[in-house]
């Protein structure tokens, strides 16, 4: 089982981290740190005749890596109640992908991998969290992704997380049903 | 009365863009066209004992305008059920603007100014747009702005959204107050 | 093309009949005011070996109505962010004729109608009322129903909807929209 | 510390039940099925000018125990995405009880009380019970309740919800925490 975390966040060590690695435990996994990346925004060009032009980046190698992974985990710390711009501009790159000649049937190899999302925030995570969630949801169903569950932890300062216990006990169950899936 | 609008589309004459244009009709406003500044994803350093670096890009021009705004129009493409990630790493970065000594009582100053969100999408974006409206109601919490309407309007193709009578009448309909309020 | 428009509300010619008959202006609908039905709350029996209870009430003459519709326009205040308990104890007991043998295919002779959801609140109506839109495109998606619009209007003290001319407007370019489908 | 359960539930033993049961573990609590009392549908009399019609019914008797309680515990199944029409004619009548000289000063009496919301489906309800949710956080924010957690199970069939073990490992949690506070 190939297991790819994409953590959004954009400091090292976050509660969004510490939160995602209880639920990894001690599974094997590919840790992405999509701020280690040099990724550019989409430019919409679905409606030029000549389609999207090539984009020199970094973007395609982590791409190819999500679509290896049998699970993915999105690991995104709350900011202003949605994804981090990092985490958004790795997805919205998706809709050029779709049509990239060098991912083929790129619909068709995300299809069926399962997702978590793992989201920290400090202002209410546990309600303010969810229009995240919903919209995780709708990209899960555009894509015919999966999605098993998720957790919205609650932490300001650094290490903060560590002491929602309810979220790191719901984080050790989602590893324990990780594990006996082996 | 000052009208900002923040675009946040990354073609020109997009849906977005006519469904906002109704709104805005002949009132007089400030257009700002995100995709074309420069800026950098907000680096999380609140933690850090010297606070944030200061980042040198197009940012901090484009938040002088939001300042003078009385009434700020937030205008994005609805890509994966969200707003542009060029729209939300602008938005990210409001973080590190609390906390800069160029920008003092930041969100004093962003107060009770009125907000509306113009986006359009071609997957029921009525439903499947929900979420970003409930993220732009925290938002506005957040801030103490005064998220006073929006329209989440259909269309895929080039033009589609002016057949989407139900929502230009809507955007007419806000038009005519926003010209009363005059 | 036979519409139903299912009242909720508990107060004859309320904020929410006023919007919803701006919807059906000129339209020949055939009105169902819940309130003056006799109906008991469900009773979960689907676990039973002998099934449901038969239940003596008025539901079963309106649940036949509603299915001989094209098109449901369900209508409500918003009480307490949902649709009124009158208007819930009537959509409850579809489990039960789901499984009733006087209505045989209950859920084949729903689909495909087309619905509208009509509600008015006085407490920030377009964003509290976003949670009764999901439950209803839920509601929609299990039934096979085509959820095509909603309303959320503005208003607390008799008439005060009129006052909400965008509200207004909009059900005027749904009106339009029956009229053409007529 | 006086907690009371609010079993909204038409089944005994149902999943709902279950799973709030793990929540209330060895506590000592004060429950109320609210199927068993007689509740009439509010009728809406707000602008009567001689206002609401006494109810005979076992509504009063319900409420006074709720305005005794420090800590509430709604326990619904999901209906139609929603909380039952049980549960819903009782907070429904709300409105009348804040205009009841009998319940002088309701809302006072009720604000800052701990609430918890368990409920159990069998349609994704981790997804698909978010507007129930979203709805309890309004509810609660106008009667400035303190809404402190919520879990959303799976269950169908009797029993079905023990073994969805993350969600009664987040129970078992919330019950730690009210111990703790006892």
């Amino acid at each position: 089982m190939n297991i790819v975390v994409l953590y959004g966040g954009t400091r090292d060590g976050g509660n969004t981290e510490l939160l995602t690695e209880t639920v990894i435990g001690d599974l094997s996994v590919n840790r992405i740190f999509l701020k280690d990346y040099q990724m550019n925004h989409i430019i919409d060009q679905r409606h030029d005749k000549k389609g999207f032009d090539n984009v020199e980046d970094d973007y395609d190698s982590v791409v190819s890596k999500m679509i290896d992974a049998d699970v993915l985990i999105f690991a995104t710390p709350i900011y202003w109640y949605g994804m981090s711009s990092v985490m958004k501009t790795f997805i919205d790159r998706w809709s050029q992908t779709a049509r990239d000649d060098k991912f083929p049937n790129f619909k068709e190899t995300m299809a069926n991998k399962h997702v978590y999302l793992t989201a920290v925030g400090g202002d209410e995570p546990r309600i303010k969290g969810l229009p995240l969630v919903q919209q995780f949801k709708y990209i899960c169903e555009f894509m015919n992704l999966n999605f098993i569950d998720y957790i919205l932890g609650n932490g300001v300062k650094p290490l903060d997380v560590l002491k929602d216990e309810k979220s790191i006990e719901y984080a050790k169950a989602i590893n324990k049903s990780l594990m006996n899936r082996g």
